[in-house]
């Protein structure tokens, strides 16, 4: 539990040390940050570089984005780091899930980090997490509401369902460390957000964990200020074991262009779901982030073919079943 | 002018004919959807066979899709004609426009004809064209509002201006036969509408005509119930005229990689416009139409390289210029 280590929000705050307890969100979040860049750096295998962007938005903060493009393992890939703050009218501050939230304007703070990583072998799931704290004052700086959110998620694209079996199994064994309601709270709310609405409910893949408005100290698992944000950054640095071992697996499997296209058509899946229905998407779409950052997890191509069928007992038929949600951890 | 020998919305109608103008209508996008059908069969040039499927909507109504795959000249393209109908809340027909829309629910009526056309090469554009038509009724059937909307936009993916001034020039002369204010009103909506505000508020495309609410026997041109719906069966049969020129003149226009490339990058723009921004995309993903039909404008294939320049003087650097809005007629 690395983040134990870490400065914690206390639950003792006061507004006089706002500006201290953002700092720290901002540094634990430069150092997962690192940590995922070192990971998928060793991942791809090939002595991958990112490319560093650092941007800066007008109404406040900025990013760093991290991307890989056509390395040995993948595709297209990345991992952002961003600082958002601002002021946001009620309207907006309500829609957040913000509670408290008044009259007029409130000020926000948000930082978080976000990764996708589009493997190249569609033997491979595509990977994505995300972690982010949030805050909102009133007008003199007062603290209304504070809350972490993130999770993380994988869709593959042909149906090993023992990689699905060891990514949720690693992280009930993550979430168990903390306290046992959390990955039977955290997993369905999964499997509930990353749905395609409008592909009668489709889901983008098979899931993992993602919560949201977990807030220091109030949790209804009991956890304190420091164990909350001990568990989101273990989260945050989870795809070690339950991701890694993935990539290893599959890496030199063999696949033709079947497989490479039913990716392409998946990855259009994703796009979907990103586009239409992804509230982080969204969000970075309207608070003038860096455009190139918010939308780098698109994928690097991607197909629509019209109406597509597969035949039942196709391997494209066996992933369709699989991402109907169910219990990895007995089945 | 074709629609004039069809039937029109009468100014006198009354909400006892309601039904019979709606069968008119119905009658006349089918028409249109024949006309579009053997355009573009025509023009991929092989013996194009375009699949048709029906669909119905269980709240009401349904549709004809009839795709293109693999052509000779399309990659993909499609056009679809729908009636749907039903009850909206008075806040999602408040959105939609409609007039003198009070409390509760409000009965409506919708019925066009809608295509997107991708060709292989990308020394051609893609097209779409739309046209609609819209009833707003009481709980009794008394009509509250009745317009027209549509419009038609070329996406070129190489830099050929003579294409886009043919175009433009072309949709001119179709609407200065009406009014001569309709192209003045309407070619600068387009470049307003088909636009990624999220991308620095970049256009799709090089734009053409696009218009809302327009009321039959109202609208400010002074045009009357017949010759309303006479200009928008013009537009509906544009292409042929301001379509199929730049076809068969860059059919055979030879391209390689880096044209292919950029076309692919050209339409992630498309899709990125298309899932995020357009309202007909949405009224259809909201409206449970049948998915296939509404997301068959996305193209076969596309591209998301992570923040791709273009050097100056390149031709994908002078396609971005081309984005830019401008007087098409005079230039």
């Amino acid at each position: 539990m690395t983040a134990t280590a870490s400065p914690m929000l206390a639950a003792t705050d006061t507004a006089n040390s706002g500006d201290a307890r953002r700092a720290r969100a901002i540094a634990w979040i430069a150092d997962v940050h690192d940590h995922i860049t070192a990971l998928f750096t060793r991942l791809d295998g090939d002595g991958a570089q990112f490319r560093e962007d650092r941007w800066e938005r007008a109404e406040g903060g900025g990013g760093h984005s991290r991307v890989l493009t056509d390395g040995a393992t993948f595709e297209k890939g990345g991992v952002n780091r961003s600082v958002v703050y601002g002021r946001l009218p009620a309207a907006a501050a309500a829609k957040l899930g913000g509670r408290g939230v008044t009259d007029g304007e409130s000020r926000f703070f948000a930082t978080g980090v976000s990764l996708v990583f589009h493997p190249r072998s569609p033997m491979i799931p595509t990977v994505h997490l995300n972690v982010r704290y949030f805050e909102l004052s009133d007008d003199d700086g007062n603290l209304r509401d504070a809350w972490y959110g993130g999770g993380t998620d994988i869709t593959p694209m042909y149906p090993f369902a023992d990689d699905v079996k060891h990514f949720h199994r690693t992280l009930a064994s993550i979430c168990d460390r903390f306290h046992p309601s959390l990955h039977a709270r955290f997993k369905p709310w999964c499997d509930e957000y990353f749905r395609n609405t409008h592909r009668e409910n489709e889901a983008r893949g098979c899931g993992g964990v993602f919560f949201d408005h977990v807030r220091p100290g109030e949790d209804e698992s009991g956890l304190d200020a420091d164990q909350t944000m001990a568990f989101v950054d273990a989260i945050a640095r989870s795809l070690t074991d339950a991701y890694g071992p993935i990539v290893e697996k599959r890496r030199d499997t063999e696949y033709g262009e079947r497989e490479r296209n039913f990716q392409l058509v998946r990855r259009g899946r994703y796009v979907e779901f990103n586009l239409v229905h992804d509230r982080g998407t969204h969000f970075g779409l309207h608070t003038a982030a860096r455009i190139e950052s918010v939308l780098m997890s698109l994928p690097p191509l991607a197909a629509w073919p019209y109406a597509p069928t597969w035949a039942d007992g196709s391997f494209e038929a066996e992933l369709l079943t699989m991402l109907a949600p169910r219990d990895w951890l007995t089945d």
